[in-house]
């Protein structure tokens, strides 16, 4: 049975003046993480959420997480922490978001101030972190009034979790929610995080998937000191010749990954899941928009989809210690490292991946029978994370999105990693939804982020409502 | 005829507190031509050179050259040109050196202070410019001071060319040499440049030869801007993918060229050049030695020199628009550019090597069957140099070896370029010789830059040598 969300739907609608107001008051704080000098801005923009979550009626706590590693005269900004309700027959629900922003200067290229939120006639919200992830958060924030201005009851007990470190890290995080599983999160039911974007502009979407990484460092050194190419070029083994031999069997032209046995680690696809691709509200013209050319490798949506969520890939970032400025200089460098990265996705094990890295690159370099030395190494790794789409929490995401945009979502996994989804779902053992906001225009990390006024207050809507289902859904069989 | 060098030489040893006074009072100059701040003391170290000419008895003009192309607001230092003699029963030796240095810094990791000569027990004599190449510049100076307090007569008309922007491009000699080879030159039956090294410590050697260097770019590009891997990763034709490819069919590890019939274009060897390798005094272990470790390709010194003499060299310097710092990042980068350059040898002429290296790329990158973009340019050429070492001027200056230091110097040639020997040969003619004064240890361009007494006072007495045995040599038939 639908739950009835007319009266907290209008209040939403009556109050998107004061939200949005919300909204502008949050971007004007430049609260950049990367930036020391804006250390004090992101405790301003802590505080700023901090009273407006007391002014609802929330119980809140700013929990320090002590120095910044590296850093040590600057602290770490706090997490906020907050519980609205705390009715044991509620369903309690943990949601999380981030209210640090990436750096921006007018001069990068912005066309309006990057921290006064400007609303252009389209409805085009501009400002940063408007969209990554300052709406968002609010959104919980303005479905907490809608809801007491409306006189509705509060369909579930909320626990938020707001850290201000994200763009940066998240510094300390994992260890405070490792912590916090135990403690304040420990009545979760589920968790739902409002960080990441629709795959087009206009179709909403669950993300049930992530890919992971896997990052590796690959050097070759041989001469104790940079050489002049005139002097030694034929008569000494060149690290780069090397290199750049070792890092062209990596991976072919067409992304095909050349090292034995790992695609054999990968999940077959079932037809159950092959299924799902047709569906997808994506088209080649979305991909070839966002490349801004037409180099995509797969001629169909459904296979660059697969490409992107559920199978592999390799990508070779750079190298260092090589001559990388413009211009021309005769270098011999005496040690350079390749730097490339795996997507990792079902059922990669990392230790896996690493020793078939390993032992290939290994191989490919002993057939070299250069005299130069070569070693490889894990730069860091993060596992991939894939949730039962067919859970409550997405089940109840899934009805709030048709109630307020009339469809079905698509359902979803993403290429890149989002290190706090695994972090919750490991830490607390529920299911962890992404339920994002904002669209695939919205340019986060760019020049012009904006977050669309209707994203933003149908995007209020969506938030509230799922929580209403939350409350209305079986538990799982 | 050996010519009576005896009172010649005395004097040089009985000056040569003086020389070395004369040579600390140049190094104190710090005449960084790469510098703008250092401008006024380039202009200086001119006018130090121009007086000590006058001093001696030579007519010195100081010529501007004007403008420095690109950076306007500084005057390029001037060529201090001179003339010494003006017996038209004489030759005429025209010499080249420079006045500017490099740049130096204390903490760059000197042991002494760089614009301060310090001599040590061994004789070494640390300077910025002291072997590279005021040394030797003196060393000119050194030669006719010691003829007029000896009261020997003058072997020959000399002519000076020395430049103060050899260690940033030689801005503007090029047009100077080609215009003044008609004019100030234009009496010039030899050229006689000293700026280069002795093979090993020991053993003065004569450079007949060296190679010339072909600098190339290959862009590769797709994407409008760089991308996310894990966004784009496996769905997306990656630029360093294809470069990568690109890049490893050009050389092999053993330093094997890989573009078909840049062999083709490699001057056979012959015999009587074959047989004059074993007899060059080089080891392994001085490879090893400049190298700092053992990472030769060739087990023999004749293979080792052949390889850096008279075959060509392909080197990789770097790519451009990759990721280079320490660290991880996760990009795919838009547009990738790979640095190489080929060290081409006697008969390779620039635009053959060009139609090889462009066809062959191309051609490689077609069977990548990649939809990114690639070009492949030209940045630089600079021909390869090889002079006859049958001519009278490198007779007299073997000849000159031999008296001063009692063996046959090495015939050798060089695996880098000096571009202004070939300016010179084209310029005026003339036959052309490199002979060194410094010796292979003196760390030109490097932290503890020396020149060994013995090279500079012995050095001194081989340069007047050379002048007279110039004045007696026959003809070439």
């Amino acid at each position: 049975m639908a739950p009835q969300l007319e009266p907290f739907f209008k209040q939403v609608d009556d109050l998107s003046g004061s939200f949005i107001d919300r909204l502008r008051k949050a971007v004007a704080i430049p609260s950049i993480s990367a930036q020391d000098e804006n250390r004090k801005d992101v405790f301003k923009m802590a505080q700023f959420l901090a009273s407006e979550l007391e002014a609802l009626g929330a119980e809140v706590e700013q929990r320090s997480l002590g120095k910044q590693p590296g850093k040590e005269h600057l602290d770490l900004p706090p997490v906020v922490v907050a519980r609205y309700g705390n009715d044991k027959n509620k369903r309690t629900i943990l949601v999380y978001g981030h209210y640090d922003v990436q750096p921006a200067l007018k001069e990068d290229g912005w066309a309006t101030e990057p921290f006064e939120l400007t609303v252009d006639d389209q409805g085009r919200m501009f400002g940063r972190g408007s969209t990554d992830d300052k709406g968002p958060v609010l959104g919980w924030l303005n479905v907490i009034e809608a809801h007491k201005k409306a006189g509705v009851d509060f369909p579930v007990n909320l626990l938020c979790c707001f850290e201000g470190m994200e763009e940066y890290g998240s510094e300390g995080l994992e260890e405070f929610i490792q912590t916090e599983s135990k403690k304040f999160f420990k009545d979760a039911d589920a968790v739902c995080i409002s960080d990441n974007y629709w795959l087009g502009t206009e179709k909403p979407c669950l993300t049930y998937g992530l890919r992971g990484c896997n990052y590796y460092s690959v050097s070759v050194s041989g001469p104790a000191q940079d050489l002049h190419s005139g002097v030694f070029g034929g008569s000494a083994h060149e690290p780069m010749t090397d290199l750049v031999n070792v890092l062209s069997k990596l991976v072919d032209p067409k992304g095909k990954i050349l090292i034995p046995g790992i695609m054999d680690l990968v999940e077959p696809m079932s037809e159950d899941e092959k299924s799902l691709y047709p569906n997808i509200s994506y088209t080649m013209e979305n991909l070839h928009e966002s490349l801004g050319s037409e180099t995509g490798i797969h001629p169909t949506k459904e296979e660059t989809l697969m490409a992107r969520w559920r199978y592999p890939s390799l990508s070779i970032h750079g190298i260092e210690g090589a001559y990388s400025a413009p211009g021309a200089k005769t270098v011999i460098p005496a040690k350079v490292i390749g730097k490339f990265s795996i997507r990792t996705v079902p059922n990669m094990e990392s230790e896996d991946v690493n020793k078939l890295v390993f032992d290939h690159i290994k191989s490919e370099f002993a057939k070299l029978n250069s005299k130069n030395k070569l070693d490889v190494w894990l730069q860091h790794d993060g596992k991939w994370w894939v949730a039962s789409p067919k859970h409550w929490n997405f089940t109840a995401a899934s009805k709030a999105v048709q109630q307020v945009f009339g469809v079905e979502p698509d359902m979803t996994r993403e290429g890149g990693s989002i290190p706090v989804t695994l972090s919750f779902e490991q830490a607390t053992g529920k299911n962890v939804l992404l339920l994002p906001m904002g669209s695939s225009t919205d340019a986060a990390h760019s020049v012009n982020e904006k977050l669309d006024k209707r994203n933003y207050i149908e995007g209020t809507k969506l938030l509230g409502a799922y929580l209403h289902y939350v409350a209305e859904e079986p538990m799982n069989p």
